[in-house]
């Protein structure tokens, strides 16, 4: 029973559909009939004019948002846990030219305003130190924990006055907006978010994400970029039919709210055991050696996460009776 | 009727279906089964063990080769007309950190061994000039011809002799093994290739191309690159399973042998017309402008290829009606 | 007798007098009283408000202002015998991150506003290709040809047109300004010139250039790139005091007309002989085996360039009975 | 009275004299007679085959270094205030294409073997994580501390155990070999050193330094890549002269002896003040905001360090009466 990782989840059938249903002869690259909709589509979401960019990876669609938003010779705040430190294999530092990421702490991967302020006041202003130039937070967070919409306006009320660009990784942004109940322009652009990596995969998609430009302006740069980077698709249809199935009547939201509410479900077997509120998919739970074990001999499947310590993360399609099981289980500890 | 691009094709049907078939949940990345069975598959298939990597784009497989293959500060051989060099944004310099193209002559995109040595003789062994590391063709080229086992082996002697890792861009590789007859080990490894980028999505594949490593040393620095470029897919069977496809049962040579069979009717339409021999599936045609108006009028769309050149490509699919078409059209200019 | 490279020549005993003169405790970096004073300077020379900035090398200063002007997904024009492109170990790529060198044509590494346009005209715009964001031309030329101010400004206004930075190596911009007559603002900004490689080794100093900024909304960004590069030498005044010791009472300009003097008596000694016109202080010459045997055998030393060529150079400090000894023994030939 | 920075002091005048000396027409680059000697006397000094090459900085020496230890893709070990990471404005991320600083803890900005061990645990063996390719520590710390022989061989170890490239940041080199009284081959290569930068700036230098290679299957790289990022100075005997100059008959042991003595007699002044021990020529005290107002107002000139903490820093030049009076001053406070 796995409850190891949504990225390891089936797409939604829906997805598979539209892949067959896109298989015909089109206009290459990001010139067919579904790419050309995704600026619309994500503007009418978004209820304001924004560019959207499939892209095949979320570190794809985080890292050109960055190299966008940060010279080579910047540096970007993020969160010590963040994805884009600890498990993109330094992809930021290519794709930004060296570009410096600045470690900043907080409880459960969240920032708080007051913490970026710090940072930047303990730069000296000169030529030695590595000056910031973006923000990027990851909502919701890689310990489940979600930003609300005015959370993500306080970080971006700090990124304006320091002139740092705001990018949003939003791998699991449907769990976030379905958590938090704000709508997609409240949780980012009139939160002064400037990109988003709306994350596709981990919920229903297949291999597509979807860099969201606020700032756009930045579009022709993304574009040269994606292409430098060898994420242009000649046959792009296929990423951006995925996205189109997923946000076609809210599909993305009915997803996120399976596996959201999978994750209550087991928060609730043992309220105590959770090392942070549960706010999205991901469950952190403390567990001794031998609890550990008797859950892996009932044949759970999740991560250990240091000492003690234990990720699980609910999907889409997570089985109702597994999900019961495990809920069981835990409480039985 | 389409002559526009092999890569705006649609996809083979079994490549869908085998889209569907692994769409289950499985190990994430490459731990899949599909991406599993990639390099024994490929072993057998270049008789020699090799390691194979899928990845979304051809610029991708060029550009992570030929980045484990040439030193930030080196320089990479290649045809003034090569793909990398004239259609990638810029990707080589991208991935290999600032590399430097050095851009060789031959006619129809080819290179003959004692340009390459020619080259290398005119460059002083110094620091002030950048020293070659790798040497890059195309097969078959960027204009539809193709290197028969025999001149890759010269080109892969002149490789050896100096030290250059050698990368094939093999974009249509199966094009240029239905044209030559070759066997894919005497094409490539057997002929001094380290690396190859093995097309798939020209010949009918969705988004899966697959870097296929001779120099297997470099397998480790590959993974993690792919990795750092965005390239790791977490459902990578998508990919694994788009290429098993292909493979099975030689369905990549029928694809192959589709579009070559066309592209030879086309050149026996005018023999008297074609710029370069036809040995692929891509045609370069003399036509007057009034030529031109007159093909585009009955319906045909392709590439104008400068002044009074047009290209046509054929692809897996052609549809034998529009072959005859086009065919007749041509004859009776 | 050394006709070998003006950059091996000795500094200017003025320049060694400032280094020991600029020897006392002082603000470290460029804080310093001499490094303070470059600005000002430059901007009286120029005419203009100017920020100039002190570098080792120039390498350095070419392709820390093509950095500047170029961002890392572009392409920078340039002469394909620039020495940008051939003697700078491929440092423009590094610096900018892999940038582009376009190469263009033109007699005596002169590059003609047409090749340009034409060059630009080629290239088509979308994401595929390298878009040119850079214009690098060197004045004096590789082969010792002047740009005078009105070519300069032709260039300026294929630049502007095209919203490219434009870029003057001035390795040899002393004997570039003695030569034309024109004044440093004229052969410039004037001109449309963006930022200038000032060069001061090759006419009298030691180891200190100077990249003077018109757009100096480029400043905050040289500065950090200088550091980033390693080249913000903490003793800075040891290259300011060279600087300022060279500009004093038209020192570098007495240099250079000593140098190209020199070079003209050279060329007078067989005018059939120059492959270009003799413009500063680089003579090339056309001399048989024989020819070139004989001249080394009396004691001259050069640069052999390629078959049946020879490159003189003439330096700041050239002894005048060597060159009356030398134009002899050409005119003996 | 000067205690802000050893970079800020005068150069020894034997280096003034050395480099008025050298200063004759010779080969350019590094092919003059001065620069030639150098892999010879490092050589002796050592007690080993190096090869040596001076740069302008510090910063280049180190950054020079880390590029060749560590590929694009990998990790540096340092301590989180190490110079590299701090004051370099990101240096090692662009000479090294991207490459992660990885910040490491311990007092005084030292590194213990059992740190590195503990932070190699934590990261996990995959192409997610950034895995470490070098280790760099810094001798004298930043905070005036000096590793022992043994302490560099038991770091030594465990970068050899887990394959790291091992670097030395020695731009206060001298003071650490005068505190120590280890041999220059003891305190690196012995230890396990595979590339030293050897500081001479900060020690009566004026703006040479040199990156030692104990690894000489390096040089060649690195004398690409001291080109490319325009480090090759053409007439680099007025470096390799100031070297030699303070090499000659232990000028640059006398020099860190008179730094180091100097702090040892403001040490002694108020021992409980001491926020570090004070190993070589710098001093971290502790002051209230008054007694610092009070050192000021004595017309002492030194660095804030944070709340509570000033740094002074001695230099070889250091005036005595000065050391007296700051000596009596801080006694007094």
């Amino acid at each position: 029973m796995r409850f190891f990782s949504d990225n390891a989840a089936a797409a939604h059938p829906k997805v598979i559909e539209a892949i067959a249903a896109s298989n015909r002869v089109d206009t290459a690259y990001d010139g067919d009939a579904w790419s050309q909709q995704l600026d619309g589509v994500f503007s009418a979401l978004f209820e304001t004019e924004v560019q959207a960019f499939w892209v095949a990876t979320g570190t794809a669609a985080n890292c050109l948002a960055l190299a966008a938003l940060c010279r080579p010779y910047g540096g970007i705040f993020c969160h010590r846990d963040a994805h884009i430190e600890v498990d993109e294999a330094g992809a930021p530092g290519f794709f930004a030219h060296g570009a410096k990421l600045m470690l900043l702490d907080g409880a459960g991967a969240k920032l708080a305003p007051e913490t970026v302020t710090d940072a930047i006041g303990a730069i000296r202003k000169d030529v030695h130190q590595v000056q910031p130039h973006a923000l990027s937070i990851t909502n919701a967070t890689e310990y489940g924990l979600v930003y609300r919409a005015a959370e993500v306006a306080a970080l971006g009320v700090v990124a304006k006055d320091h002139q740092l660009g705001f990018h949003m990784d939003g791998a699991r942004f449907a769990n976030a907006i379905v958590s938090t109940g704000a709508s997609p322009a409240d949780l980012t652009w009139r939160a002064g978010v400037d990109a988003l990596s709306f994350g596709f995969i981990k919920n229903g998609g297949l291999n597509a994400e979807c860099l969201v430009l606020f700032k756009t302006e930045l579009a022709d740069e993304i574009a040269v970029r994606r292409k430098r980077a060898g994420h242009l698709s000649s046959k792009g249809r296929v990423l951006a039919a995925q996205i189109l199935a997923l946000l076609e009547d809210g599909l993305w939201l009915d997803n996120a709210r399976a596996a959201n509410a999978a994750a209550q479900q087991l928060a609730q077997a043992a309220p105590d055991r959770m090392i942070y509120p549960v706010e999205a998919n991901e469950i952190f739970l403390r567990v001794t050696a031998a609890e550990n074990d008797r859950l892996r001999a009932q044949g759970f499947d999740y991560y250990d996460w240091g000492e003690g310590q234990i990720r699980l993360v609910t999907s889409w399609d997570q089985d109702g009776g597994d999900v019961d099981r495990l809920a069981e289980a835990i409480a039985a500890l």
